[in-house]
């Protein structure tokens, strides 16, 4: 949406980095309020540059979204060979509740806003769900999972303890010691 | 808020329980267009006695929710001697995550009207609390909680799950096969 279907030369998607990355700044900062210019100049683009990669403030704050869960998808993946399948599987679990503690800003604003953020990302969401799973099943291939946990209730408790670290606002000590419980519920018992 | 500080006399009390189950039902109906006088027909009761008793839908329907919040306060209370302190503790949990996934429909159609739910909670809040954590301090008594769960965490994870169940309205299988993880988890290890 926010871009041709053609692949982007290096220098077009260097300044579209810039561009998503001054847009979290100045979101995190001025809120709502956050102008097209003032993320133009905290970029270092010209307001020309902004609006042919994002015709709209709303294509601009999708693409943020669409862009952090990208990299959680990136990390997900790169976590499938790793040596210790059953440490990859809580590292990530417990990435994904940290991001979502740190989305809760972005997230705020875009429903006051009345823009979906779940737009556009029905892939980027398989993709995810593939992810995951992956590294549940080698961490249960390895004995650090428990076999009888399957993807719809691991799925809740991402769900139901991304929802609370964001909505509470969990800091590292209640995420850490919250986390502890429901990881010690995923490992074989006895 | 809803009444005057004098105690209700019987029928008082009866009418006032009467219209609160009405409401319910009809909110769970008819949503935000629910109408003060369908809930009085429902309910048997002339509209004068709702508005004796609700001076505003907005006083009503906080009614409700404090009222069935007291039921869980009640409920937990009544837990406190239980022979099996575990099994309470379990229980309790079970049944306030079921109660949240029903509270769904009245809390979304006060969040839609702009009502705060939480009003006036702040007292009842305060006994749920204190009786949660009784139920917390035998079952560790008993053995059949870990002594490092506390409070913090306890609540974190009751708010996970009741926000997910909430939300994304968990069927009975995926409830039970969710907190089977979380319940294993806060059993003490090996």
């Amino acid at each position: 949406m926010d871009d041709d279907a053609r692949p982007l030369r290096a220098d077009a998607r260097r300044n579209r980095a810039l561009v998503l990355e001054a847009a979290e700044a100045i979101l995190a900062r001025d809120g709502l309020g956050a102008s097209m210019r003032a993320i133009a100049r905290h970029a270092g683009v010209g307001l020309g540059t902004i609006y042919r990669h994002f015709p709209t403030q709303e294509a601009l704050y999708q693409a943020i979204i669409i862009d952090r869960t990208q990299r959680l998808v990136d990390r997900a993946q790169s976590l499938h060979h790793a040596d210790d399948p059953g440490a990859a599987f809580f590292d990530f679990f417990t990435d994904i509740v940290e991001n979502a503690t740190r989305k809760k800003t972005l997230a705020d604003v875009l429903a006051d806003a009345g823009i979906d953020a779940k737009a556009g990302m029905s892939e980027i969401s398989r993709n995810m769900r593939d992810a995951i799973e992956t590294l549940l099943t080698r961490a249960q291939r390895a004995g650090a999972v428990r076999d009888d946990l399957h993807m719809p209730e691991l799925l809740a408790l991402l769900a139901a303890t991304c929802m609370a670290a964001e909505r509470n606002q969990w800091d590292r000590e209640l995420r850490t010691r919250t986390l502890a419980i429901v990881f010690d519920g995923c490992r074989p018992r006895g």
